[in-house]
């Protein structure tokens, strides 16, 4: 046991609206697997993507002051609609490094090389941001948003194969290509829709069209990974990393849906109230 | 003007946790043309109908009380998922009459001489509280309830004429109609559904099935009209009445599509901070 050098471990805190950003811990847990970590999932107040900046950054700042309440020494903000519109205020509120998962994303798609530009399919609120498209020009790349509201709720309802799910990605999809003829990536712009890609590629296989399709979970945990080994560099891996899991809304439904986008069964969540 | 009897002015308060409850609002104008209203739309926590009843309760109340706060002198719960779930806490925490929309609904569905019985459509929440099988079966009727959880993003994404609506409604309309083959009215459970009435029927054609369809916005209307007869029979109506929406997330969002709820435009809406 470390208790004898309590500074040397290290709390990893991951935030989203819901479970989508449990797609974001698996990646990092899978780099840094000897970190403790802490995950929120504000449940009772998601969806995120159909809100105003305003509430979305008052739900996001409170949300993360919870985990660094808890101890956490860095913050993932593992939630695509958080990034886009709360990035500096969360940056603002706590004392600790922050990362999101929009900077990851454009990396992701540029390494795809996307000469004929990149397509993000987003929330509502991510799309108007334009957080994206900012961060992809900034290297160099042309960016075309799509906002996509049902797909959030297709997901939670557990249509992943479903024709109706294809029907709808086959609408958004016939509407952004057509806007945006060339691009030749997909840019997967909320942690929900990974557990969608099959389907995405069905319907782009159906419509004759190839494009490379990146999700930023995984480039996200790489950034994470670098920045413990810049500004944690004493961090020792735990014997037995905790990993604690607290959501805003019921635990049970958490917990049964949760597991399916970590990968593996969450032992134990927790009900927090952040106020609301 | 009425500033001499400040007492005979009557103040009509209704709540939902987005613009469903326009409806019911539009409803009850009609019957108190006189009445002042003031309006409250939790927009930043919706939806209500996916969560759990814990939070449902604490959002209710919380929006209950403003209301309360600014004046009602009676409230209209104008949300099937805050009346299935939460009208005893409601009740409990006001000293003013409340009104839900489950038992004026089932009235409804009453009157509709239901021999086989009625099939109610409504959100998860709403079906896993069992308020209106329990309503139903109170007044001897059969009762089948349907989770829709797909119809709310489809009427916000504005889809209340579209195939892949068309497609949802048919799907959860065949899963309820085998469970319950007898079933003569339908039940509208949500102060969504009656923007895609016109599907629902267009789908039961479709289907070679005739339904009596019923909300509960008009039977709300007319409970509330009762009410006011009987405890503020002394009201008088005012010369301009006083139309108040507030909402707890963007307001540009809340005029633009409650007008398609109301029937009428919002002149103003402003923004209230219910925490959270």
């Amino acid at each position: 046991m470390s208790a004898a050098h309590p500074q040397s471990k290290l709390r990893v805190g991951v935030f989203d609206s819901g479970f989508g950003g449990l797609t974001v811990l698996r990646e990092v847990l899978k780099l840094l697997p000897g970190a403790d970590s802490i995950y929120l999932g504000d449940s009772a107040r998601l969806p995120y993507g159909s809100k105003s900046h305003e509430t979305i950054a008052r739900f996001a700042v409170s949300s993360a002051r919870f985990l660094h309440d808890q101890g956490a020494d860095l913050l993932v903000v593992a939630c695509n609609t958080a990034t886009a519109l709360a990035f500096d205020e969360i940056g603002a509120a706590l004392p600790i490094p922050v990362i999101g998962v929009v900077s990851p994303g454009a990396e992701a798609a540029r390494g795809a090389s996307p000469e004929g530009g990149v397509l993000v399919l987003a929330t509502a609120a991510t799309v108007q941001s334009g957080a994206y498209s900012r961060a992809l020009r900034a290297v160099g790349i042309d960016a075309y948003e799509k906002a996509c509201p049902l797909l959030v709720p297709l997901v939670e309802e557990g249509w992943v194969s479903h024709p109706v799910t294809d029907a709808v990605i086959r609408i958004y999809l016939d509407e952004a290509l057509k806007a945006a003829p060339e691009a030749s990536t997909l840019l997967l712009g909320c942690t929900h829709y990974p557990l969608i890609e099959p389907a995405i590629r069905r319907v782009l296989a159906g419509m004759g069209r190839t494009l490379a399709i990146v999700d930023s979970a995984r480039a996200t945990a790489l950034a994470t990974a670098r920045l413990v080994a810049e500004e944690f560099p004493e961090a020792a891996p735990a014997e037995h990393p905790r990993r604690e899991f607290f959501a805003t809304d019921s635990v049970a439904k958490f917990q049964r849906l949760g597991a399916e986008f970590l990968g593996q069964p969450l032992d134990e969540v927790k009900l927090v109230d952040l106020g609301g």
